[in-house]
This record gives structure tokens, C-alpha cells and sequence, in this order.
């Protein structure tokens, strides 16, 4: 796969220059260490939300910084844990007084990472783990990984903590919306890692790998490919069985691209997954289509559900203000 | 390249199914002939602006239906023109006393059937034609192809629009922005149409196509594969001899992905470029970076600039509310 590039070892910085460039109204840059703040000041006694993670699943998480979503975000390499004295930096850069809140996808790199700067730390903190990923059971021995429900566990305690929420309550929020919420993917074709410059893995013309990675992981099965229809029956039956939602249960269906499945295809998803939910007696009351946690230029989708209740769809509709999320103000 | 897909002959529909139940609150689908109009009530004496085009870039154009853009857009088969009873049926819908503007990219298909649309309607009406392409010289005989910039045009005709200026207005407005609106775009691969199931042109692993157009028509040259910033260079170079802008010039820097390149290097390439204009003397005061103009998944990019001032800075500014441009509301 052929890509815009110069020097390996200068892409994530070049990236993320033009990144605070092009959004210099919303967040900023620091380097050395990398990482990425509201440009607007901070507010004394909120919760600071922090999160991070590889590269290469842009908009996430630098794309959902500023106000009503996080404090601040730490990009690694491409696919590679961010470092602890990124997350450290990070947290002393915005902590406002109301403690420090890390949002961490269930990756061993990244728990381990996010666990030592927490460690070096010196203020109120907690950890919510997100682990989505309903393509390993809940009993495997690193747990299930987190994805693209990453998202809405952000832009939830991003408006709980706006609006003053303190930091048990916005701890517990984040555990209940990570509960809540359940995720499945598929891909048609692997990712190319620039500095690998070759596939991840490899998947014939007529196969398909379901229960996918955000990094080209492969998943629970490499399967032939079928028609969108049993696709989209195959993730919403998988998410059914974890989630078990009951017959009215209102929830939000997000439907996010890998990165190179062309939105008409996403909306076609998102139409015939409207299809499976409504048979079923469930309410699509929120939606959200489009490329939110990709894996460079992987083609494929995934398919995330989460139950809402009133308290989880007031903090969804709260203004958002960021580079990649955005409404209510 | 393998799709999402149930039916070739389904896609559009299930497609725009979802579109419209995904963003129920923003627009409305009318199907027989296909149509997407705002949600929103009329409002009586304004200008109606409609644009549309083949399927398969999206979000344009029906992702720019909404408050302060669109009031609607007619989506035709994948790269293929809308015909003339979608666009006069969309007319009629959104006429609302201040005359019909219909915003056309300059294809041959797409402009004969406007103009057809034009002759049966029976109302005020104008049109502006978009060509920001500088692949091709002014002179070429159909003219230059409308690309990326007809996303420009359509957010500063549309903040125009919503706040009351007249049809005649409007119509040099989009002739003022098409002509300070330069594009040039490169691809690293081939897009794939799903009816044909193959690529529509073939690309060595060492070549990218120079000047495509924005349904992988060929452009100026194929070339070998170099680096990102004589990439950008060349096509800056472009951009740079056909607007000729000053030193000290204000713009708008859009760089716009076809569909399969990462963000991350669409960011790169906006660094890129910015180094570019600003060693020129040039003040890039806006910016958007984004998969805004597609080719399905195609993996390249194009640089649009567009040269500012008082009058098309205000407008750009003003508040626009669609399902996929969204600021000021």
C-alpha cells in the first residue's frame, strides 16, 4: 500500500504539527513529550479526562479533544503504546484541581503504560478501562479489547465531567457506559503499518476476517465472504448475546469505518443494522455513521450498540466542541 | 476490491435509506425521484440552492444539506449524473419565492441534464458552474472539472442564502469563488465502481496519477511514486500558476482525501502544503482537512486553495448545521 509520506521517523510529528495547525482554535500541541490540549484555559476544579493511545486511529483520541470531551490526549507511534512520561506530562498540563481521570483501551501496552504514570502522579485519580470488544469472550485471559466504543465512553464523561460532575461519579459513569456498550468488526482488507510497509496480515479476494482488531488483529474467524445483509446479522447477533437488550430498550448504534469503506457502504450498514434492531423491538434513539476509530486504510466497519437510559443520553446530547466531534454549540 | 453490498441494483437505495434515518433530525429523503431536502420548514423568500451529481463522493453533496448550505441535493447513481426529474422535482420542493440556484460541477452529463431541468422549471432561476480543477488548461475544450471547491462554493453561497441575499447575488457570489478556487488532486490507487467490481484504471506499486479527476479519470501524467513534500510541491506549483496569489494574501488551505488515505497523512500533507504557502508569504486563515470529496476508495488526495477577503471570509465563518459540515450553531 502506497502512502504520503517522507521519513518514517518524521511522520508522527509532521502529522501532528499540521494537526494543531489546521485546528489551532481547538487544542495544541506540546512536544517532547507529545501531547494534545484545549486551547482554551483550564477550569478550575473540573476533571481533567485523559486519554491516549497508538497512532493510526485518527480521529481518535486527538480528534476528541476540547470542550465537553477530553482534557487532553497522547498519541504514540503508529499501533504503539503512547509512554508514561507522555501521560504524566499530559495529566500535570491539565489538572485543574477536581483530579485526573485516564480513559484507556484494554491493550497490555497501554494498561501498563497508563498504570506507571499513574503511579508517578501525584493527585486524585482513576482509571476507567474500555473493553467493548465482544470478539473474545469475557473470560479470556487479557480480557476483551477496547474500540470503537471508546468514543462514547469519551464524549460521555466528557460532558459529565464539563458540567462539574467530581471524579467518583465520572469513574463510575465510565464503568457503566463501558457495561452498556458492546462492539464487533469486520474487515475486507488488512492495514499497511508505514513503517512495515507491507499488509499486517493477509485475506484472500473471497474471505473476510470477523471479530477484527482495530490494528489488524485477527479476530474470531477469517470467514468467506457474504452479502451485507449476513454481515451485519453476524455482528448484531454477536452484540445481541453479550448485551441481551430488551424488547424497547432505547440505545445509540454507532457504526464506525475502518478507513477506507466508503461512506455510502457505512450507511448501507447502518441502514440494514437499523433493520435487525428494529425487528427486535429496540429503539435506535441516537446514531452516529462515519470514520471515528480507524485502522490506517483498513477496509471494513464495526458495528457498536449501546443501551442508553436518561442519565447516558442527557450526557450524549451535551454540546461537544472538537476537531472530529461536534454539536450543540 | 471487495464491498459492502447486498445488491448492485439496491445500493443507492439502502444507501440513502440509512442516510436519511441516520441524520433524521438535519434532511429527508424523497424517493421517486431521489431528492435529500432539509428537515427544516421553508423560509419564505429565500433563495433555494440545489446541487447534485453522481453517487459516490460522499458526503457530497447531500452531506451539505442543511441550515446555511444546501437546501437540497440530488444523488445519482454511483458516478453518474442525476437526471433531470430528480432535479426538478427537488426544485419544486424547495422553492420558497427567492428563485432557484442550481451549483454544477462541470461535467457533461451533469450539466446538460441542470440545463434540461432549468428549461422545465418554472421559476426565477440561475446557475453556477464549478471548474476548479487546474488539470486541465483553461482552454481544454469541456472546459475544467469541477472538484473539491465545489464544497467552498457551496458553504459560501449557502451562508448567503440563509441570510437573504437575493438570487443575483448569489449568482456572482459563485462565480467570484469558482473563479478565487483553484484544486489539483493525485491518486496513489485506483477506485473501484461496485457495478464493475474492478478497478476503473490500473496503477503500478511505483506510480501515482498526477491531475486525477474525482472518478479516477486520468489527469495530467502518471508519474513515479516520490515523496510527500514534492508531492505537495507539484501539486502547489499548480495551484500557484494558474490563482497567482499575492504576497500577503489571505486563504482558505482545504486538503481534501478521496476516501482511503488515513488522516494521518492527510494531516502531513496539510503541514506540507502550509509550509508551502506560508515560505510565499501567504496567510492560510482557514483551514479544512477531511475526506470531503470522494472517489469511492481511492487512496489519494487533492490541495484546494481559495483566495479570501472580507466579503468570502464572513461567509465561510457564518454557522452552517449539516450532517457532515457543521460549525457557529
Amino acid at each position: 500500500m502506497k502512502k504520503f509520506i517522507n521519513q518514517i521517523n518524521s511522520l508522527l510529528d509532521d502529522s501532528l504539527t499540521g494537526f494543531a495547525k489546521a485546528h489551532a482554535d481547538i487544542i495544541r500541541l506540546n512536544k517532547q513529550p507529545y501531547f494534545i490540549t484545549r486551547s482554551q484555559p483550564k477550569t478550575a476544579g473540573k476533571v481533567a479526562l485523559i486519554s491516549g493511545g497508538g497512532s493510526g486511529h485518527e480521529p481518535l483520541h486527538i480528534g476528541f479533544v476540547g470542550a465537553g470531551m477530553l482534557d487532553a490526549a497522547c498519541p504514540g507511534q503508529v499501533f504503539t503504546s503512547p509512554t508514561p512520561d507522555q501521560m504524566l506530562a499530559a495529566a500535570q498540563a491539565v489538572e485543574q484541581g477536581g483530579g485526573v481521570l485516564f480513559i484507556v483501551k484494554n491493550y497490555a501496552g497501554d494498561v501498563m503504560n497508563f498504570e506507571i504514570a499513574a503511579e508517578m502522579l501525584d493527585c486524585l485519580q482513576a482509571t476507567v478501562l474500555v473493553d467493548d470488544d465482544v470478539s473474545f469472550p469475557k473470560t479470556h485471559s487479557t480480557g476483551r479489547r477496547g474500540v470503537a466504543g471508546t468514543l462514547i465512553v469519551e464524549k460521555i464523561l466528557g460532558a459529565a465531567a464539563e458540567q462539574g460532575a467530581d471524579l467518583a461519579y465520572c469513574q463510575a459513569l465510565g464503568e457503566k457506559v463501558s457495561r452498556a456498550t458492546a462492539s464487533l468488526g469486520v474487515a475486507l482488507t488488512s492495514c499497511t503499518v508505514p513503517a512495515l510497509g507491507k499488509p499486517t496480515f493477509t485475506i484472500d479476494d473471497t474471505e473476510m476476517e470477523m471479530g477484527v482488531g482495530i490494528h489488524g488483529e485477527r479476530g474470531r474467524a477469517t470467514v468467506s465472504l457474504s452479502h451485507a445483509t449476513d454481515i451485519v446479522e453476524q455482528l448484531c447477533h454477536a452484540i445481541e448475546e453479550d448485551l441481551q437488550p430488551q424488547k424497547n430498550q432505547s440505545v445509540l448504534l454507532h457504526i464506525n469505518g475502518f478507513g477506507a469503506t466508503p461512506l455510502m457502504e457505512l450507511y448501507l450498514i447502518y441502514e440494514l443494522a437499523a433493520q435487525y434492531w428494529q425487528q427486535r423491538g429496540i429503539h435506535i434513539v441516537r446514531s452516529l455513521v462515519g470514520n471515528y476509530t480507524t485502522s490506517l486504510d483498513m477496509a471494513g466497519c464495526s458495528i457498536t450498540l449501546t443501551l442508553l437510559d436518561d442519565e447516558l443520553l442527557r450526557w450524549w446530547d451535551a454540546p461537544v466542541h472538537t476537531s472530529h466531534l461536534r454539536w450543540g454549540c
